[in-house]
């Protein structure tokens, strides 16, 4: 398989990138050829400084970056030399399988919803989060971004998306469903919520458990939180400063609260587009490109995108 | 002063509200006067027992209690004689000065909007949650549960109400207002955060100073935050979790980890009524109640419910 890596996207780039490229090398034994792109003058000395020479690398030149206060739409038409704009030709023409970068956020969804496109049938696309699980399961919640404003069908559409991933990249099987919400009962929460919930307990695809509070996410109750853009993502940004709090207060290398650090799980992954776009932190290291390398031969590998545009047209 | 306590709402009452009394009269050294209201045939032996004797202490009967899952509403009409319906009428003929209950939230909820009534040109009073930050100060955040869809005037009434709680209550003068986002940037948002910002922007009785993300919930860019009751309860109930997440990782007696602790702030106040009203959560200890009637004094003394009023009628 083929990985087309960005390597001009975060905030220490390419030089994380290239470490990350390496120590994901020193450690895969899949057949995985790496598409480095960026600019050349820049990447080429570090490949070779670091001495990531494999026959499983191609550099492909991307002489201009987006940068991140750039406006996401204008930046993608304007720099067609640009890392981003490059990696989703090559993914849109299938010379690369997946995609990652750290780069403009923005421009890596318009890019992953107009050059690769939704999945038919879908809405629109969301992003997904990891949430750890005290029992040291781990969980994930969706949407986190794209839809601040949602409807209740496109929370039942995150629940098919998240319920295949658990599946396929979490090796959940069954994976139980909740949805985030103030209280236990059906019939609790605010007018999308209310609305939600017996579409959530209709759906026969999901294995839809009920109402997940505030108290219960990093519980076992759900495998799979659902909820609207907006909430997820302060939730998942709340989620990744106890990490934070943690170190703080000097309470360093505990497992789990370690497993609250965004590079331990590496990027998010952005669900129901046909292929594979994962986006990084601006502020990636090397373990965090590495393990959006492993993510991406994973979803590679399960084909877990073309299992859900199937979910899709099956119904 | 008169402070009105349930006695027997909490999973543990009346004893933890027995000895949380006991504990806030051995520190406190102000004239309160507690109308402790429950079944007295209960109440007074444990009075007895724990030797809460003072002038200052006045049982005052009521045979009935409102259990946890009675419709709110339906629950407060018919049962005259319960520890809630006699503490609002209490509070409603100014008998008692406050009134703090850890029973049916919802009751109380229609006990304070319905018998002590909204403060004038308040659109719907709400609910409060104090929010631990890393430098050792105290932040809040509302509405957390009672306005599940807001329209953007109620946020900007939130706001009032907490800079006038923060300044008397958290003793923070010109206390900072945040709009909890996802982004950083004005725009940025759901449709209520989009149309929000610019309604706080040009409030000039606040110090609004812009988006939080959940990311910034802890930290000091913002005293009071603002949101939904929906997204307020989940991040509520969120931070709750943290001191749970610290005790399972064996992290005991933090100084800040314990400040997540319900018990160490006591209970949340209705803000916007005409008189203060303090929920408990359901698992109250002896220290909560401790907390509650010492906040209850705090928010008689410095007179907030009068403030909030007197803003919104100046404006």
């Amino acid at each position: 398989m083929n990985i087309g890596l960005d390597m001009m996207g975060g905030d220490f780039a390419p030089l994380e990138a290239v470490k990350g490229l390496k120590k994901f090398l020193s450690v895969n034994s899949h057949a995985v050829t790496i598409f480095c792109i960026g600019d050349e003058t820049l990447v080429q000395p570090l490949l070779a400084e670091y001495e990531v020479l494999s026959p499983n690398i191609h550099l492909v030149h991307a002489p201009e970056v987006i940068g991140y206060n750039e406006h996401p739409t204008k930046a993608l038409k304007e720099k067609q030399q640009s890392s981003i704009a490059i990696g989703f030709q090559l993914l849109a023409t299938g010379k690369i399988d997946a995609f990652i970068s750290a780069g403009n956020t923005g421009a890596m969804l318009v890019g992953a919803m107009f050059t690769i496109k939704a999945i038919e049938g879908l809405i629109r696309p969301c992003v997904s989060g990891i949430v750890p699980k005290t029992n040291g399961e781990t969980g994930m919640i969706l949407d986190v971004g794209l839809n601040a404003d949602c409807k209740p069908e496109q929370l039942n559409q995150f629940a098919i998306l998240g319920s295949l991933y658990a599946q396929y990249i979490l090796n959940i099987p069954n994976p139980k469903i909740g949805l985030l919400n103030v209280g236990e009962e059906e019939g609790k929460g605010n007018l999308l919520a209310q609305a939600t919930f017996p579409i959530l307990k209709e759906n026969p695809s999901i294995n839809f458990i009920g109402n997940i509070e505030g108290r219960d996410l990093f519980g076992t109750k759900a495998d799979v939180i659902v909820c609207d853009g907006f909430t997820g993502n302060i939730v998942l940004k709340m989620a990744e400063t106890v990490y934070d709090l943690a170190e703080t207060r000097n309470f360093h290398n505990d497992e789990y609260f370690n497993r609250f650090h965004y590079e331990n799980y590496g990027g998010s992954p952005v669900l129901g587009v046909a292929k594979p776009v994962i986006l990084g932190h601006g502020i990636s290291s090397a373990k965090a490109f590495t393990n959006m390398i492993q993510l991406a031969t994973q979803m590679v590998e399960t084909d877990v995108c073309a299992k859900m545009a199937e979910s899709f047209k099956a119904s």
